[in-house]
């Protein structure tokens, strides 16, 4: 993997991934296929909003169908027919949040499957050897990742543990995996830029801000980016783990993260929940049951050009149809990665900081808000 | 509406519908689209199945969303984005079978919405102001549909009460709109046939048999249908209500019907049941757990020819993904409507009776089996 830096516009990056399914343009946002499946869209959809990079899930691909049987039909490339890059994180996550009767020492976690309480045991070795036989192009390696508000003890138990397993991860990776380590210290600015110092120090090929999006108020979060993200080695992509709404990812952008994931526009989409330009839909709102445009009329997405009401979308929605979600999911991942296509651009002309002031404007309070336009 | 039989193999007859949505080739399978989506897809992936008709159903939309919202915004082919003809049924069927605390007399039938459970009344001139107001192609009267079983008594009831809605339908009906009758009459063939000269005295665009497939055994319906199909007008459109299987649409259509429409390929599909030339796939099925093979390798669908896997399916399926519910329904779909091309071709060719033999061997009892191919 290879990553350059195309331009800059104040501490924002326009960049250029290299990886064996080909090349992505960052900044990026990574629509997630938990499963091996980004919800309720077939890959050529997700491709065709732009996306050239999709994540996906190890915790859930190692449990079902698992990890060979996946590696035996050529990989996860292969086994979902997304000819595109995909990374994977490490599963240790929802090995913390899903699984039951969890342990977690040095050696790594011990856990129940949620699936059917098989007891399973994941540890860095573990993780990479079932990311490699998913063959991701980049895997995220194993770490510890606290909720908010812990004692600063756990978070600096947190942080040493997620650079011994750094290293181990690295021993154990499959040979031309890409592998991004992954900075921990929850909102204490000093630990994140101590750990982002001493991962750089390894030869990981991304460093990723994991442990931000858990609990913590979102402006207590833009205000540790703000200091931690310009700590991290500029030479290496710049990942920020399970965030956000547009608005976090503009601000997140602005200064100098590079990739994004998050299950919102899809997971919101199922709850009938569309982004628009102005804001957010919520579809079950009666106001727009006889509504005949368009989710947004500034959206080129196949569910807006082709016509689809608010009002036929708000029926399928409350009827539970599935077209439903798939109109929804498609026009928001369509939005969130026209938002980045608009980031690239600003930062290409040198226009970041105007794209900010536009975006927060043009979306203002509306874009994280309750209500919008009607 | 205009009906033309093209050509002639047999009993079996090739021809041609034309409607204000365009013409239809039949033997033509109707996709259902009962909330007005036919469930799990787009409906230009349904057009692309070759499908030029669908069926959509009058008592759900006429409760939700509403057949006047369904007016507001230009009817349903335009609320639903499908350019090509609908056919709506009635409302009769589900406000007997879905709907509590029904009442039926001559003018019609009282029940409680399985919504919301508000009174409401659907007679005959309430139907077809529905299906007026929804904007089909071809309406469907208003008819009573008793299960099997029932004494004669209750079938010549529900003959004579239908005909003398078919009347009032006729009367109601929205200038433009084609209206088919129902024959009604169980496995009675002398009462079906009776009913069927009665029905083709009226102004009728077309004949329906309903009353079929409501619990009799699949070889009482098929003796039947050998026997009343022939006495149904031939000059008119023939539709076989709710039926069925691969098999079944084989075999009727041998015997002289025209069109269908039932809930299985898509509602099967839903289940993890794939129709393929030799049989039935249930991906639930351990032994599809590993097998690289397309749903159908004589396939052309998009599910069979992008390269998705019976085991990837079979993950899909497992997991609840809605792309599972997606392409095996996309592959049913196709499959009944490739089964519908191949009855044309055969009947343009004057081979009906080599088909109905290929098409009984080659799915042989496989065709409605369990078990098939592995």
């Amino acid at each position: 993997m290879r990553f350059e830096i195309m331009a800059r516009s104040g501490r924002a990056r326009l960049g250029q991934l290299w990886t064996p399914h080909g090349t992505v343009q960052t900044p990026a946002f990574m629509p997630v296929g938990t499963q091996g499946s980004v919800k309720a869209l077939h890959p050529m959809e997700v491709s065709d909003t732009g996306s050239r990079l999709l994540i996906a899930n190890t915790y859930h691909l190692w449990l079902r169908p698992g990890a060979e049987l996946v590696a035996e039909h050529g990989g996860l490339h292969a086994f979902m027919r997304w000819p595109h890059a995909i990374a994977t994180d490490s599963g240790g996550f929802q090995a913390f949040s899903l699984a039951e009767r969890v342990r977690v020492d040095e050696s790594g976690f011990d856990f129940a499957s949620h699936l059917d309480g098989s007891r399973r045991r994941l540890t860095p070795e573990e993780s990479m050897r079932v990311q490699g036989l998913l063959g991701s192009d980049i895997a995220l390696q194993l770490d510890i990742c606290p909720p908010a508000n812990v004692p600063r003890s756990e978070l600096i138990a947190a942080v040493e543990r997620t650079t011994r397993w750094a290293e181990r991860c690295l021993s154990a990776r499959k040979p031309g995996q890409a592998l991004f380590g992954i900075v921990q210290g929850g909102t204490d600015v000093d630990l994140r830029c101590q750990h982002a110092e001493t991962l750089a120090r390894l030869p990981l090929d991304g460093l990723a801000l994991g442990g931000f999006s858990v609990g913590e108020s979102p402006d207590l979060m833009h205000q540790a980016l703000e200091r931690v993200v310009p700590a991290l080695d500029s030479a290496r992509p710049r990942y920020l783990m399970g965030v956000g709404t547009p608005l976090d990812l503009v601000r997140a952008v602005s200064v100098g993260v590079d990739l994004f994931d998050c299950v919102m526009p899809t997971r919101n989409a199922r709850n009938g929940q569309a982004f628009v330009s102005r804001g957010r839909l919520r579809l079950k709102n009666a106001r727009y049951r006889t509504d005949a445009r368009p989710l947004d009329e500034t959206c080129s997405c196949p569910a807006c050009s082709q016509g689809f009401s608010r009002a036929y979308l708000r029926h399928l929605y409350v009827a539970g149809e599935i077209l439903g979600h798939r109109l929804i999911s498609l026009h928001n991942l369509h939005h969130y990665a026209s938002l980045m296509a608009s980031a690239r651009k600003a930062i290409s002309e040198g226009q970041v900081e105007d794209w900010v002031q536009v975006m927060s404007q043009r979306d203002g309070a509306a874009v994280d808000s309750e209500v919008v336009d009607g």
